[in-house]
């Protein structure tokens, strides 16, 4: 086992110092991108995030989780909210959740209308390809984990007095609406892939591989020129529009 | 003339209490509008918003007239900097020249490229899309000069001591390159005229029947129930699409 | 009659055109000015405002007017929500109504405790030295209406369908609390009368005169060169430590 | 070695589970809390924040560490950009350098004048006590760093791809100018510790040490019913008013 450490250990650091360097070079090309992590409860989004920001520059970078929307928010355009975060030039902006809960969680939680679900599934790719025609680097990562692996974390956190704030009263939902949260994904990843704001599925039970994987997609779609990148993982990372039959059911 | 002068002011009173009435429903309902401003120099925008917001509730109303972009700005998706003011429930919002800036000044003045603003005359529609889709009211005014009238304005400004503020570097561009503003005007309309988001001619000579006519179309747009409207005088207003030869040339 | 209205017109454009060449000096000079309107309801604040701001620079002037604080904004710093709206080099900011809202309204009305209101006459002082002390120059005016005039313009409010925005639940209350509003007045002007952030006291039952007045002392206030002043007039304007006697009872 | 690390982890995990129940306590309460972190290059503030926020709740936590100001922001109050940044009920904000920009590195480099220099020392401890006045707990660290492990932590700094953002140009400054900033937090430590608004110094040569006794001196200042708190060692961790002769010379 400590040499497996050893090894993620050797491994992350490398792609970090990678990741760096391309953030470097995306600072100075004026470059920016915009990183959207959306996934069940718990499926890894903090911890891969946490991996990806470590070493980033603080001034470029920004990791935006933004509060329930606020009355008068809730009254505005749907996309409205999440504009002012969007990046400037050589700015990386990542999205831990997103636009994209009107596509899960409040469609299968009852806080929006089906009309209103339908409308996001419609506007969504409409705003994004807004995004990518003005030239805006867009990476969504959808975080996949089994039935099983949710559950046992999910005790985990109860019982962990660290993990205080990360237990929410949704958790309990997660997997009694497993199928609807399923569903909710699928109709999402079909409805809102695109050539150039594409989904890209990290597997995520083995939460290291997982962490390793999310920074060689991103390393591989910023393209810095001198890099030579090592493709991750395709059993664990894929794109949506080969997810057939490969997301946890 | 005193007795000419009299009727105006009656008139515009009539107009602005149903206009009263019509917002104090709007607020009542929710109903989000979006009005925008544009044309050339000294078109007579300002006055026009003047008389419009007069007795308009202060809560409820803004009227944005954004400086130019700074820097970071510059580097954003270009309608980012536009979005924090969109009307939440019940709210009116009034922009005194909006991102059409990119489809007539900047092109003309050449403060963007032509790739710019092709790609803007190609995106406005999408983003306005978005907007009516979500349900915003989006009405929007083109005051329409004759050139001979604009020479007259823009040299009783430069007299004027009290209009000091609103002379600019730009406007001894505005008659020197009149024809390269009517071309992209034209070009303008054209691209960025659609069902629910049209463009709303009014020829702005006559300044006061232009402010009467303006507070008619809104009365009309908002279709506030129990209102009889007088529809604007046709001469004077018309949609952008039945413009061909009635445009200052 | 038509004669006498002519003069104000006359004079009231004299002192705009005074008031523009002052700002265009202070937009040059970089100075920063704070323009703070209080008085009881219908007192004239608006329009006061609205003669000041008529012809000023629309990019270097801004009139805020905040809504009622927010369940957050109520629990933060008592002056936070102020400081965003404060001028940079060359702006002038106009508050209707500001920070003494704590000095009037919210403890006649019971909309903070008696020992907010106290913590506010004590904090004040300190805050707006703060301002002054980093060079921004205040002026802080308490519009004065005698109970008469209030009770007039407000039953005329009432009956105007213009003046349907300016009605407010609360005014039925500025007559029957006359006397508390007279009191929080009188130790609100004792608490925070200051050498650098003095009380001007207008006398407003005569509308147009106080608004001649009001324009005269911010002539005399900013004191831009070559300028030559006429003193607003001593029985309608005058410092709130000279006001024994002088205030509406 | 290996012991010894362990040591610190368990610490470290126990003291962060307290921390941990401290700010559920202070969000119930309501309690506001403002965490200023000041020290040289390389002092350790970001591993310490980093410590210190590892399992906080995210929404109601906020780590701001703001850019240099714009040309329009070094117009405004000096604290002004600082404001809308402070806490609401139940957060805590940390921010990792702060208005004392104008005690240390603004002075020394010649960023500031010397009277805005003394302006700074005269005004920070009027605008605290605003604060505190308020009700918002105020702790403020310097974390104090020798000469000669600066000198090695910059120097391993520009050796490690991974540091890359963290180097700047200033960092050459740092050693050359080690005793006009030496001299400068002497005069800034003497000129605004207050009774609450203290400062506390913590040296860090030993960077575990540091990380685990600033946790320590918080929970004390939080001061959270039913926990029993190890008060931090007072070699590492003492008030600036008791300084003389411990600090980094």
């Amino acid at each position: 086992m400590g040499k497996k450490k050893d090894d993620y250990d050797r491994t992350l650091e490398n792609l970090q110092i990678q990741w760096v360097e391309a953030q470097a070079w995306a600072i100075e090309q004026g470059v920016r991108t915009l990183i959207v992590f959306e996934g069940r409860d718990s499926a890894g989004k903090d911890g891969a995030i946490k991996r990806l920001t470590e070493y980033m520059s603080p001034r470029q970078t920004r990791v935006v989780a933004l509060p329930k929307p606020n009355e008068r928010e809730t009254s505005q355009w749907y996309f409205q909210r999440y504009v002012p975060h969007l990046p400037a030039a050589g700015e990386t902006v990542i999205l831990n959740r997103s636009w994209y809960n009107r596509g899960g969680v409040e469609p299968v939680m009852g806080f929006c209308t089906p009309a209103q679900h339908e409308a996001f599934l419609r506007e969504a790719p409409l705003f994004e390809r807004m995004l990518t025609d003005d030239g805006i680097i867009l990476i969504k990562f959808w975080l996949d984990i089994s039935r099983e692996e949710q559950a046992k974390r999910l005790a985990e956190r109860v019982a962990d007095p660290l993990k205080r704030f990360k237990v929410s009263p949704l958790d309990a939902e997660a997997q009694a609406r497993w199928d609807a949260y399923s569903q909710a994904r699928d109709q999402m990843l079909a409805a809102t892939h695109a050539r150039r704001a594409p989904w890209t599925i990290v597997a995520t039970d083995d939460k290291k591989l997982a962490r390793l994987n999310v920074i060689r997609h991103v390393l591989t779609r910023l393209d810095c020129p001198g890099q030579v990148h090592h493709r991750p993982d395709k059993a664990i990372v894929f794109p949506a529009d080969q997810a057939a039959g490969r997301l946890a059911p």
